[in-house]
C-alpha cells in the first residue's frame, strides 16, 4: 500500500524560509513576516498543521540563535512540531570575506570552526542530531588562492568537526556549483563532498540540493549512486531553472523531481537515515503558503514514484524494451495523484485541500495584524 | 598606427563600481568606499588619471540623485571628468515586487514609466545624451503573468520613453537572460531588445551586456549581426564563469574579450558611436583598483584586435584555408601588448604602469582616512 | 469543448524518422526499415492509422529523391496520408565542407542555391507549400571565416529562394545553436531567424526546433514573441537533455512541452498557419512506435494546455497572486488526460491505446520479414 | 630553467586523429588520409619529427587491430615513435546498443569484458603500460535501465579488467557528461570514475577529458583535487566551445587550458606519471597539421605554466591580495612565450616554426598522391 509509505513521509521545513529573503538587488519585504525564531517555529507549525508531514524544522545558526534552546525545543513542542537539522553559517561575518575554514588566515579558519563547534553544542542542547554544513568558501579570480592548500585546509575543519560529534550524530556536507564564489568554489560538487565523506567515516554524509549542479547534470544518477554507497545524507529540495533559484520544489521541472523521487524509493534511500528538507527562498510569493505548497509538491512526486510497477518495468528493462520501460514510468508520471493524496489526508486528519484550509484558517490575515514593529526576520538576521 | 586607435579609446566606468556591492549572501563592506555622487567622481577621476581612457562615468538614478545635477556635473569637470550614460531603476522600490513597466498594475507602470522620463530631464540639465535601461521585469513561476500581454506593456513603456527624447539623445535597451527573474525575463536576449528597437526607431539601441547570456552564447556573433545592423548602442563589460558574475572584464575568459574587440574593429564599431561601459561588482577586490585593472583588460584586448592583420585573414578566408585563418587571428592574440601600451601610455603623459603607479599614490590610504563616518555607498543608496 | 479542438490536431512525421540515425560514435540499425521513400510513407501511414493525427509526411531531399514526385504523391494518398514540408539539405555533399549559402566560394553558394530552387520546383510538383530551411553553416575556429561576410551571403540566398516561391508558399527558416558547426553557426538564434524574416517578407518565417537552443533558454517566451510578432511558422518537435539529442518529444520535459503549447495556444497559434511537426532520431527504440509516442505524447501536453482554465489565470494574474496564477496552470498540467484522449479516438475510430493496438496490429513483424535485402534508409541516403 | 622541464614534455598524439571523422550530419574525407595503421604512425612521425615532443602514438581497438602488433611496434621504432596508450572499444557492435559492461545482457557483457581483456592482451604484445578505458554506456530514456543494477555490473567488469592488469600495467577510466547516451551516462563525471578507481586500487586512476564537462564546470578544480588523491592517471586535451566539440586543444579556450597546465605544474603532476595525450577529431582542418598546432598550443600553455611566479603567487595570496595574486598569473599567462619555445626547439634540433617547416616539407603533398585506392581510416574502420 503506498498510503502506508505516503503516511510516514517526513519533510523538514526550514525556519529561514519564513523570514524576508531576495536577491543581490531587492529584498522586498513582506507583511506578517517573524521578528525571531519563536514566530518562525509558528509559521512552520502552519506548514505541518496543515499538509501533516511537516513534523520538523531546521535552524540556521546564528540566524537563530536564542538565549535558551532548550526553551525554544520545549516552545516547538508545544506547537506540535520538533527541531529537525542545524545549520551553520559561516558566510556572513566580515572576517569571511576570503573563506572560512578554507581562508588562508588561520585565525579566520580557527574562528570558523569554532562556530561549528558551537553548533554542535547548540545539538547537545536541543537535541539536534544532524548538522548541516554549507561552505560558501571559495575565489572569484583564478590565482587568487592555492586550490590544493585550500583542500588541506578543509579536511583539517571537517576532521576537527567530526571528532566532536557525539553519539548518534552525524553531518552532512553540501557542495554547490558556485556562488558566491564566480570562479572556484571549495566543495563544488558530490564527487568533492563524497571524497571527504568517505575518508572522515560513517558520521559524514553527503546532502543533495536539487538546486546546486551545472546545467545538464543528472542528478537522479547522483541520488543513485551515492545511495549506492551508502553517503546519502538528505537532499535540500528546491528547484530552478537556471542557477540556484531556490524557487519552490516541483515548481520548474516536476518530472525531474519525480524521477529523484524514484531513485530515493528504489535505492532503499525512503527511510529515516536520509533527510528531506527544504532549501527555498519565497521572494515574491507569500512564505507560508509557499512552504504549504512546496511540501505538497515533493508529495506528489513521492506518490507517484512510490506508483511505479517496479515489477514490469524490472522486465521491460530485463528485455531491453526501451519504449516499454520508459512507459511504465511514464505511466506512473502522468497519473493524477490529487484524489489519492486528498483522502490519504482526510485519513490523516488534515484537510484535503491544505491551501485551501490555510487560506481560511485566517492565520496569515492574523499575523499581518499582529507583527507590527521591530524587525523582520531575513538572511542578515 | 594601431597606437592612433588606442589613444582615442574612451571606456566608461560605472559610478557604482566605487560603492559597496556583493551577492545575497552577503556584502562586504570594504574601507574608503565613497558616502555620495562626488566622492564616486573622485573615484572615477583617478582611473582616469592612471588610464588616461577612462573620461566619462555614468550615473545610476536614484543612487546618484543629487539636488543639483549641474553642480555635479561642474564638480565632475573640476576632477578631469565628465559625465556620461544616465542609468535608470525601477527595480528596487517594493512596488516592482511584479515588475515595473510590465507589471500587472498599470499605477505601477505609470509610476516606472515617470521614473524614466525623469531619468531623461536629468540627462537634460547634465548634458547626457544616453539612457540605459535595464529592466529586472519577469516572473519567478510558470503561469504567474501573462508573457504575451507583458511584451505589450513593455512596448507601451518604451515608446513613451522614446518619444521623450530629445534632438541628439538616444537610448540603449539592455538584455538579460535570467536574475532577479527566475523563469521568465522581459527582455531575455538581443533578439527581444533588437524587435523593440527597431520598430522604436534610430534612436533606441541595443547594448551587450558580455555577463547576460545563456551558456555557449557566442557573444562576437550578436556583436557582428546587430552592428550589421545599425543597432549594436554599446557594452557593459564584465566577465563571468557561470552566470551574471560581474567580475572584472577580462578575467574570465579573456580570449572571448579579444574576439568581441576584433568583431566591433572589423564591424565598424570602434566609433564614438559605441559606448565602451563597465559594469561590474568588485566584491572582493578593492574597488579603484578594480576598474583600473578592468579598463586595462579591455584595452589590451582592443590592442590585440587592433593588431589582427586583415589583409593576411580575409586571404587565407577566401581560400578556405582554416588553420591558416586561424592563426592570423591567435598570432594577434599571443602578442604580448603590454609593452605596447607601456610606451603609448608614457607618451599620452600617464605612468606606463597604472596599477604600480596608483599604489605609489597613496589615493587609497587617503580615502580610508578621509572617509570615515556617513553611510558608505552601495546598491540600495 | 478542447475536444474539438483536439480533434483537428495535425502533426506532421519526418520521413527520415523511419530510417536509421545514430550518432557520430554509431548508427545502429534496426529490422524492418524502409529501403525507400514509397516504404517510409507506409510506414508514417501506420502512425497516422494509430493516432488520427498525423496525416502528413515531411520529405528531406534528396534523402527523398524520386523519379516522379506526382507519383510519390499519389503514393501517399493512396495510404491515407499527404505529402507536407519540403526539407533542403545542403550539408551532406562534400563541397559543404565550409558552409553551403554562405561558403567563401561563390561557385558552393551558387550549388546550394540551385538546390534550394529544386527543392521549390519539388513543391511544385507534388503539391507542398512549405520549405523548411535548415542551414548547418557556420565555422569551427576563430578567424576561420567572416562572420558578417557570411551574413552578407546568406541574405543574398535566402532573397533569390524568396523570390522563387509560388503564390501560396512559403519557407520556415530554422536556427540552432550549434552543430555541426562548433564555433559560430551563421542562424544560431531566433533573433537572428527573426531578423532576416522580417526584412524578407510574409513568406519568410520562423521555425523553432525545441531541441536548438542554450542551455536555460525560455522556449515558451519565444513563442510567444514570435506570435505576437505573426512570425512563427512551426515547430520542430523533440526533446533533450542536453545538447540536440533529438529524443521523442515529452521524454525529458514533459512539463516544458505543456508550457509551449499552452503559449501557442494563448497567442493564437493553434491554427493551420502554425506547422506542427516532428523531428527526431529514433537511435535505439523502434521508429514507427517511436513517432506514435512522440505523436501521444504531443497531443497529452496539447490537451493540458488546452484543459487551463484562462479565466481563473488571468483574474490571478491580474490580482499578483504569483500562487494561486501558479497554481491555475499546475492543475492543468497536473490532470491525467489519458482517458479523455482514450475517448476522443474511440470516438475519431482509432484504438484508445494507439501504443497497443500497433504492436497487435503485427505490422512491424510484417516488415521485418519483408524488408530483407536492399539499403537501409538512412540519413546519408 | 623552464627549458628543461619543457624539454621534457611528452605529448601522445592519437592514431584515430589523421583518419578521417566528422559529425552525425557528415563525414568530410580529406586527401592523403591514412588506410591502415601503419600509415597512421607514419603521420604520427611527422608530428614528432615536427615538433621533437610528440614521440608516442596511441592506438584504438579495433581500429587498429593487425595481424602482428610486434610488427607494428617495429614500424613504429623505425619511425622513431612508440606506442602508448591502447583504447579499448566498446561502442560500435550492434550488441552494444543499450551498453557494453552495463548492458542488461549478461551475454553482452562478457563480451565486452573479453574485448576489454584481449586490449590487455595486446599491451603485452606490443610494450604499453596504459590501458584507456572509455564506456559509452548510458540510457537515452529516464526508465530505459536500472541506474543503479549499472553500477554494479560495471564495478564487476572493472574488477575483472584490473585483475587482469600486469606489473606496471594500469587503466585509466575515462567519464564524460553525455554523448552518445542522452538520458543518463554511467560514468558521466570524475566523481563516479574515482569512486570506482578508490575501490580497485593503485593501478586504476580517473583521465581527464577536457571537454566531457557540463557547462560551467571548473576543471583545474578537478586536476588539482585528483592530483592530491593521486588519481590523476592522464589527460584527453581538446577544446570545445558547446559539447564534446574536439576541436584543437587550446582553440576555444587558451586561457583555460593554461589555468589547467598550472594546475598540473603545482600539483605534481608534470611527471611521466601523468599521461598527456590528445583526443581530437579535425572534422575540416588538414589532420596532420592540425596535430602539431594542438601540440604546440599545449606546449605554450605548458611554457606558460612554468613561467608563474610561484614564490610572489604564495605571497601575495597569503596576504589575500586578490588583485595582486590574479596579476602574478596573469603575468604568466600575457607573456608571448613563442620566442622561448622557438629558440628552444633550434636548440632541440627541430625548426623553429613547426607549421612553417610541415609546409615546406611536402609530405603532405606526397601523402596525397600516394595514398589513393584502399579505404581510408575513419571511426569505423
Amino acid at each position: 500500500m503506498i498510503e502506508d509509505d505516503l503516511r510516514k513521509q517526513r519533510i523538514e521545513t526550514p525556519s529561514w524560509a519564513y523570514g524576508n529573503s531576495g536577491t543581490r538587488f531587492k529584498v522586498f519585504a513582506q507583511p506578517g513576516v517573524p521578528r525571531d525564531p519563536y514566530e518562525k517555529l509558528a509559521d512552520a507549525a502552519q506548514v505541518h498543521r496543515f499538509t501533516g508531514i511537516a513534523p520538523t524544522v531546521a535552524l540556521h545558526i546564528p540566524w537563530d540563535r536564542v538565549p535558551d534552546y532548550a526553551d525554544l525545543a520545549r516552545h516547538a513542542r508545544e506547537l506540535g512540531v520538533g527541531i529537525g537539522t542545524i545549520n551553520a553559517n559561516v558566510f556572513q561575518d566580515d572576517d569571511y570575506k576570503l573563506g572560512s575554514v578554507t581562508n588562508p588566515d588561520p585565525a579566520v579558519r580557527r574562528k570558523a570552526v569554532e562556530h561549528l563547534l558551537e553548533c554542535v553544542d547548540i545539538m547537545d542542547a536541543i537535541g539536534s542530531d544532524t548538522l548541516k554544513l554549507w561552505f560558501s568558501d571559495g575565489t572569484n579570480y583564478p590565482g587568487q588562492d592555492d586550490i590544493r592548500a585550500r583542500q588541506d585546509r578543509l579536511a583539517e575543519a571537517l576532521g576537527v568537526v567530526y571528532e566532536r560529534l557525539g553519539e548518534g550524530q552525524r553531518f552532512l556536507l553540501e557542495y554547490k556549483l558556485f556562488e558566491p564564489a564566480f570562479y572556484m568554489t571549495d566543495v563544488p560538487d558530490w564527487g568533492t563532498a563524497y571524497a571527504h565523506c568517505v575518508k572522515l567515516g560513517p558520521k559524514a554524509q553527503v546532502v543533495v540540493d536539487t538546486g546546486h549542479h551545472a546545467p545538464g547534470t543528472n542528478i537522479e544518477f547522483i541520488v543513485a549512486f551515492l545511495l549506492r554507497e551508502g553517503k546519502l545524507g538528505g537532499f535540500d529540495f528546491n528547484s530552478r531553472f537556471y542557477a540556484d533559484d531556490d524557487l519552490m520544489a516541483g515548481a520548474a521541472d516536476p518530472f525531474q523531481l519525480f524521477r529523484i523521487m524514484f531513485e530515493v524509493v528504489r535505492g532503499g534511500g525512503y527511510t529515516d537515515e536520509v533527510a528531506f528538507m527544504l532549501d527555498q527562498s519565497h521572494n515574491i510569493e507569500p512564505k507560508i503558503a509557499g512552504q504549504i505548497r512546496s511540501v505538497m509538491n515533493v508529495q506528489e512526486a513521492t506518490a507517484k514514484a512510490l506508483l511505479v510497477d517496479r515489477e514490469a518495468l524490472a522486465a521491460a528493462q530485463a528485455e531491453g524494451d526501451v519504449l516499454g520501460a520508459n512507459a511504465v514510468l511514464m505511466d506512473a508520471y502522468a497519473t493524477d495523484v490529487r484524489p489519492l493524496l486528498a483522502s490519504l489526508r482526510t485519513e490523516m486528519g488534515v484537510d484535503p485541500d491544505p491551501m485551501a484550509a490555510y487560506d481560511r484558517s485566517g492565520y496569515f490575515a492574523r499575523i499581518c495584524a499582529d507583527r507590527v514593529g521591530g524587525a523582520q526576520a531575513g538572511w542578515g538576521a
